[in-house]
């Protein structure tokens, strides 16, 4: 069904009414910088894990409109024939910097940064936000509820529910990348490698004439595994006997002992525990519990403090929507314009609400380590002609509370720039690393974290900063905007 | 990106298994029956709109197993090739009724009802569920939201916070069948004929020297479509002042009276009141104020009780999203099986949980409307051999409290189907409206449910009841599966 879709008309109309008028009002080659930040973690965090980039490059690299495009736009009578010609012929020659994925990110920092014509850089807005947005937000969620499972694998089970078709696969692709283990969704395996598992439904069960019936089948078919579902009638009096009859008809003649149950209904914390006595009392002591029931970080973390006996979590609607919250509110924003000379000017949005004004000007982001203890301490964004120079102490402030500051000594901290070229004049000049490795770099990046940072329940807020002079310039063109007529 | 992506493998990886285990266990060509029904309306509304069935039918359409996917399953070690042969040729040959796009539907009922061999309907769960899920949860939003607006235009405008590019794009036809006038996402027009609109963002206003230059070149260049954002710097100050401006210098000498503010922060009702009077007072009465700021039908609803003057909402993220509850939980659950021949048995999935106890058996759904109002009084779920003549009285109980009961008197009741035929031995026999069409259908069901059930807080349970005999089986079937071993 999405043959052949052309991703670059996934934008909001906006786009195309601007650019057309860019390119009427002579501005469609002056080179503009946007922004993409954050204002908010989602479930109130204290961190968020950037995901999506992947699929942002695949996207600026596809950009064309086809034939049918243009002629869907001519039809709606508004663009100009210069402008449709222009479109024809259309490719991103543009910048591209960003902070690659599996990589902790926090509000108010730019996450990319687009730097290219007018035009170009208005059009990119919706789908990448759309992608960063989306795929950061389930991947941040996925690694909360890794964190809950402390260990335990966690698996991605929530295709059925997810908002779309690219919802459910890419979904799991952020899933894997924020710690799960692996996914239900077939496809998400073949196009990305996500590890994807399963075995049976409740269906398999009541095909056959009985729980038994199905269970002895599906070890015969599947003998090394027979993961059973137990729930179907009744788990404790007959789902889990019937499934130990099974393994002890099929498995243990071949000396199999690996092998597995699963919980979708019921009492998960007294039910496994029941369940973990009957199987260890049977001999399948290395027999898996999985459990999959609605689950969440909270509910996981729950289950583990009553003491429920589970290997395996599989988490559904909760993960795959982010259903606690399900929206990252990233943001697309102009912060400067390049005069024809190649002055940067820098640009504001000003907001009623404090939160939502922006910070001006082409930027830099720098994370500061700690040498001893490689914990992450603050992160500082400064323009682009400043330097850092991790050698030398460095007083930072709280943007929003300026009295708030913090030496960094040059001799305990060292500096690493976050945003990384990703595009160069058009040209893709950052390979994405393989699946696996971004998962790793996360759970590294992980431990860069203090707890403080990391805990559920009122996160410490993790320093974002502004240098004095980028500071100073925000606030000069707060009053200088709010004072022009 | 998704170029060619075939929609078979978004499958849960049990479908395959199990697919693969039919097939071993000589179950392949079995009949089975699955039902899609949900179990709770989102939000707590009182009914649920259905959409999505046209993507069901394209995806049923298309179902076929490439050269790739049958390579990525044989590499997994575990697929007999017989099996893997098998899904080389695999295509749909079953049957499916389904609820048209556009009908409240309530919970217990089936919605879509599989009829097929065991491995083909056990594959389709997985993307019919994400797809019915999907649409059904927006279209249900979007037609809250747009009760709430009572009468005012409401623009889908959610693409970046949407959980990616399907839930963009799919989204606004949903949101477009539940009762928004349009969407901001190009692609829907040109893929599902949403109609698109959009004029600036922010960015727009800070690409000039000044706010007014800004609005003075878009509405030369957009006379009649010239919708300005007045939000960027100051909104009383300059924005509105600097709109009037533009008007009066550009459209004003044109004999243009027809354009439009957007306010996207702020106070809205207070900021609304205020700029409807600096409008009115410049003369400019016919131009529309259109607001969007994180806008749902709580907060619509309450812009209005406090006499907010706006024309157009433009809701985004919590429309695209459905953020107050993201998931609609539509199941896939097996009801029956056929004999060799043909003998349709009941099937029951039973849980500790009362209210996940399937419904057994192949099933008729009727809803019963008072002829004199033209009103929806019931749904009456009975099995497939049992005939409703809506000319005789008809007693219907509750399934869940049998001394509920209610007759439906035959003089003062009519009858109809609610599961029209959508593929009958793998051929398609029903065509999809137009969209439009499912717009219009849907805004003339919506008038068939009393306020009772629409309202938002503590609506009307409207009646799901079952047939006696079914219910007789239900019973009958739960207590033998309790008692057998």
């Amino acid at each position: 069904m999405n043959e052949k879709l052309n991703m670059t008309m996934l934008c909001d109309f906006y786009e195309l009414t601007m650019g057309n008028g860019y390119f009427q009002s002579g501005m469609k080659d002056k080179i503009t910088y946007f922004d993409i930040f954050f204002r908010k973690v989602p479930d109130d965090g204290g961190y968020a894990i950037m995901a999506g980039l992947e699929q942002a490059i695949d996207y600026i690299n596809d950009l064309h409109f086809s034939a049918e495009d243009i002629a869907y736009l001519r039809n709606r009578n508004i663009f100009s024939e210069d402008f449709l010609t222009y479109l024809a012929d259309f490719r991103f020659t543009g910048d591209v910097w960003a902070v690659p994925e599996g990589t902790p990110i926090f509000p108010g920092e730019p996450v990319m940064v687009v730097r290219a014509p007018a035009i170009q850089a208005q059009l990119l807005e919706t789908f990448l936000l759309l992608t960063i947005n989306h795929q950061s937000l389930i991947a941040t969620k996925s690694n909360r509820i890794c964190r809950a499972a402390e260990g335990r694998a966690v698996l991605e089970f929530g295709s059925r529910r997810a908002q779309g078709a690219d919802a459910a696969i890419l979904g799991a692709r952020a899933a894997y990348i924020g710690g799960c283990a692996g996914t239900a969704c077939t496809i998400s395996d073949e196009l990305y490698g996500v590890p994807a598992g399963g075995t049976m439904a409740h269906a398999w069960v009541q095909m056959f004439d009985s729980e038994y019936d199905a269970f002895r089948a599906y070890c015969e078919i599947y003998p090394t595994n027979a993961t059973l579902l137990v729930d179907t009638y009744d788990t404790l009096k007959q789902g889990i006997p019937n499934a130990i009859r099974a393994f002890n008809d099929v498995l243990k003649p071949q000396g199999i002992t690996k092998c597995g149950i699963r919980l979708d209904s019921g009492d998960i914390a007294y039910l496994t525990k029941k369940a973990r006595k009957l199987l260890d009392d049977a001999g399948w002591t290395d027999c898996k519990i999985t459990v999959s029931n609605s689950l969440d970080e909270y509910l996981i973390r729950d289950l583990l403090h009553q003491g429920a006996q589970i290997d395996t979590f599989g988490v559904g609607e909760r993960l795959i929507t982010s259903k606690s919250e399900p929206v990252f509110g990233g943001v697309y924003k102009l912060c400067a314009v390049e005069t024809d000379s190649g002055e940067i000017i820098p640009k504001i949005k000003i907001s009623e609400n404090v939160a939502k004004i922006t910070n001006p000007g082409f930027k830099h982001v720098y994370r500061f380590y700690e040498k001893e203890t490689g914990k992450a301490h603050a992160d500082y964004i400064c323009l682009h002609d400043e330097t850092v120079d991790d050698a030398q102490d460095l007083t930072i402030r709280d943007p929003n509370a300026t009295w708030k500051e913090l030496t960094l000594k040059g001799s305990t901290f060292v500096a690493q720039e976050l945003l990384v070229p990703i595009f160069k004049g058009g040209k893709q000049v950052y390979q994405s690393p393989t699946l696996p490795e971004i998962k790793n770099y996360c759970t590294r990046q992980m431990d860069t974290l203090w707890p403080e940072v990391t805990r559920f329940d009122n996160p410490h807020n993790y320093y974002v900063d502004l240098s004095d002079k980028l500071l100073n310039l925000r606030n000069t063109m707060l009053t200088e905007k709010k004072h022009q007529s």
